[in-house]
């Protein structure tokens, strides 16, 4: 169950196996089918998720009953309304399950206590932070800056592998255009 | 010198003596004229910097030559082109000074040695991170959903103080409007 997060953790700090049983110890598992919420506007939100398997969805809803998707993960990466979590103020995203989902939680006291019984951590989610926070920041200026095609080819680099996931209108949706757009402009690209 | 960074840092770790003296050994003060710039497009970028005094301000030239207002920066706040900083790419933003200011820059090298000397630093820069994250995070949904009077709200809350600073027409920039809808909308807020 710990091996991919395991892996993830690696990639950036080093554990003994005492520390590798705390953090286990704080984890807790999570199962989530398809359609699922993780998260509902509104909720307060105790914990993020690292997501061992599956594909999940971030969106919004405006004032019109539109939605805004501002993000997907997948397996490796985390999740949460951050600005909940780390604010503890009410969630304003939804997160639900485009597949069935294998997560692992941890709760904002848990990560704290974590914090203070291996310092590691601290070094790891900085790293994490720091990557997300360039990663946002780009997407920002995508979407500002950059033709639809650009705004796709970003987000195919971003998201390897996620194209046969996650259905088109919702590909669409997360760019910012209509799927006869995306259609048109994989057309395009499969020709050029 | 070291005043305003040391209360800035006491604020989420506590430092003993000898690591404030370790730190200040790795802090490079320096002054900067009004319109000087701090980074340019295009450079590379080894420094974060902190700012002791002045106002600076983050912007992007997008191809039709039209600047885009990112950011400003005030006393305590820290400044870069973080995605160049952070990933060792060149800077795609420029930052100027809107006022005459001193700041005091850590390399990225030192930053690295200060976290292994003082790892207490690895928790105030996450800290920092997941403040700094989730703000630009609202600063991208209120561009999306507010109206131009919300976004002025917005930026009057996270700027107290700076409107007397900074030219009309820069704020006008940031908000992503015309400087003669600025003033229409100040003389409706004042009048409401």
């Amino acid at each position: 169950m710990f091996d991919s997060i395991d892996e993830h953790i690696a990639e950036h700090i080093s554990l003994t196996d005492k520390d590798l049983e705390v953090f286990h110890s704080l984890l807790v598992p999570k199962r989530m089918r398809k359609r699922q919420y993780l998260i509902q506007e509104g909720d307060y939100v105790n914990y993020q998720y690292f997501v061992s398997k599956g594909c999940l969805r971030t969106f919004e809803v405006d004032s019109g009953g539109n939605e805004h998707t501002v993000q997907f993960a997948i397996e490796n990466w985390w999740v949460s309304d951050f600005g909940a979590f780390f604010k503890e103020r009410k969630a304003r995203f939804n997160i639900d399950c485009l597949e069935h989902s294998e997560l692992l939680g941890i709760h904002r006291d848990d990560l704290e206590l974590l914090y203070q019984k291996i310092p590691g951590f601290e070094r790891f989610f900085r790293i994490k932070l720091s990557g997300a926070y360039v990663a946002l920041q780009d997407r920002i200026l995508s979407a500002m800056e950059k033709t639809s095609t650009e705004r796709y080819l970003d987000f195919q680099k971003r998201y390897p592998n996620i194209e046969q996931r996650v259905p088109n209108y919702l590909i669409a949706n997360y760019l910012g255009i209509k799927p006869e757009s995306l259609s048109r402009l994989r057309r395009k690209l499969a020709q050029s």
